[in-house]
């Protein structure tokens, strides 16, 4: 029987521990911690997205502050309103969220925010700074996906990892914080993709899996070895007519082959998805005390 | 039989090649490339790198500059050259030659120097570049090993790659470039250290090798299978009374039983080390040329 590592209570003790923090700044009559978002457009999804992390900050005590910007506005205005944030020094991190309309570059956007309020991390030198070991933000699947390992006290060090996915917001920067000297860490790690023909030998070899392909239940019984650690990191709408919505949120992991070999397992939903928004305040909460920049 | 992977021709190649470029570039009028490099203290060996590198400007026709400082200088004044460099108009990249006295912080030197002229590609921009697939210095020994593959046609695509080592200046470049979507590239990449407990299991399992963990003659020839592709990073000074200068040089890779085995191999010396100067004179044509930054 494997044990399910619950995202949603890990995620609530999180936010529960960076609440108990900003009580002791307010109580200690330090700066509170704010975090700003900029939205551009009105697509639902990344309506819905911020507005969690709106409601995250309420609940954590952080101030928060929404610039809410039309879906035709040119590039240049929204580097300006890049540049307020940057400069507005009572806002310690901010994130522009992802997608934007096809007009704008997200890349140009991104190296504009100072990396000091890159608390989503993904500006290169946050990148660079955590694969060279500096101190980083890191970013929010990554960092939420080390926390449910130390928490769960899965054990890294000499394991052989097996990270099926290379993007660079999951696969790579995974790969680079589990080989690294830490703890977690210190594990062997293979990174595995769409070109590598044998996956599956592969996948039997490991410790430790995590699935971050985006293809629905793309792991399954066979492709594990008994007592493995599973980290599924895929979230895919596959259409089910006998859901209210229409749809099932499936992962990468065919969960009822797979879970009876496991040690460990993450859910989809409820696994490392509801990480997120706590990676991000944790990032907030460390820039607001200047951790990661002096 | 393996192909000796022959780093001293393949310099020599590179070196012409960025030669007739600058020929070119001198017949256009254009811009002649010009590197600088800070040289602090009186080491012998860092003297003799740095002479290398100015010897190699003068022969494909760049300019160069060398700000020799002592050893004994405080880091402010050191940090007022690098941005005297920085504001140069005239140098298009240049680099601190290291290690640097232990009074003197290499990581904020490195921070210190723009990243549109930083040709080591050693900061964070440029690290973080990288891994986010965007366009960037590479450091040297990365890119050479990169050359080296491209130019002897050693097939990568769905190759399993083992890189023995994990250093933030080897092992980890390599293993995000050869993991990617790219030319060479598209390897599924195993990193193992000295945490790994099995790495001999892994090494038999490699289509190519890359030895990178700077413990002599580690890598022997039970721990490869036939065919293998093995790049020799390593280079320590071994004491053997035979030799003139009282030692030998040696790779990672116990030499006469891989070979053997080996379809392709790099020997040492006279593999990847040549490659580094062609490296830094490569990123400095692209500094230029304005080719990574616009």
């Amino acid at each position: 029987m494997a044990t399910i590592i619950n995202g949603v209570t890990t995620a609530q003790d999180i936010k529960d521990e960076i609440a108990e923090s900003v009580r002791q700044i307010k109580e200690q009559g330090g700066k509170i911690p704010h975090l700003a978002a900029i939205l551009v457009g009105d697509d639902g999804a990344s309506q819905a997205y911020v507005g969690g992390k709106v409601k995250a900050c309420e609940y954590v005590g952080f101030k928060s502050t929404l610039k809410e910007l039309d879906a035709d506005i040119d590039e240049e205005t929204l580097l300006q309103v890049v540049d307020q944030l940057n400069d507005d020094a009572d806002i310690d991190g901010y994130i522009v969220q992802l997608p934007l309309p096809a007009h704008l570059s997200a890349r140009k956007v991104t190296e504009r925010i100072r990396p000091e309020k890159d608390v989503d991390g993904f500006h290169p030198v946050n990148v660079g700074r955590m694969v060279k070991g500096l101190p980083a933000y890191v970013s929010a699947t990554p960092f939420g996906i080390m926390q449910l390992l130390e928490r769960y006290g899965v054990e890294t060090e000499g394991k052989h990892c097996v990270v099926i996915g290379r993007s660079d917001i999951v696969g790579t920067p995974m790969s680079i914080l589990l080989s690294r000297k830490s703890k977690p860490g210190n594990c062997t790690v293979t990174v595995c993709h769409s070109r590598t023909p044998n996956i599956k030998e592969l996948s039997l070899q490991a410790d430790i899996v995590i699935a971050a392909l985006g293809i629905p239940e793309f792991l399954t019984g066979d492709m594990v070895s008994e007592g493995v650690v599973v980290i599924d990191v895929g979230i895919t709408r596959v259409p089910d007519a006998t859901r209210p919505r229409g749809y099932a949120l499936k992962g990468d992991v065919k969960y009822d082959e797979v879970e009876p070999k496991a040690s460990y397992i993450t859910p989809v939903p409820g696994g490392v998805g509801p990480m997120t928004i706590a990676a991000l305040l944790h990032n907030t909460l460390l820039a607001s005390k200047k951790e990661i920049y002096q």
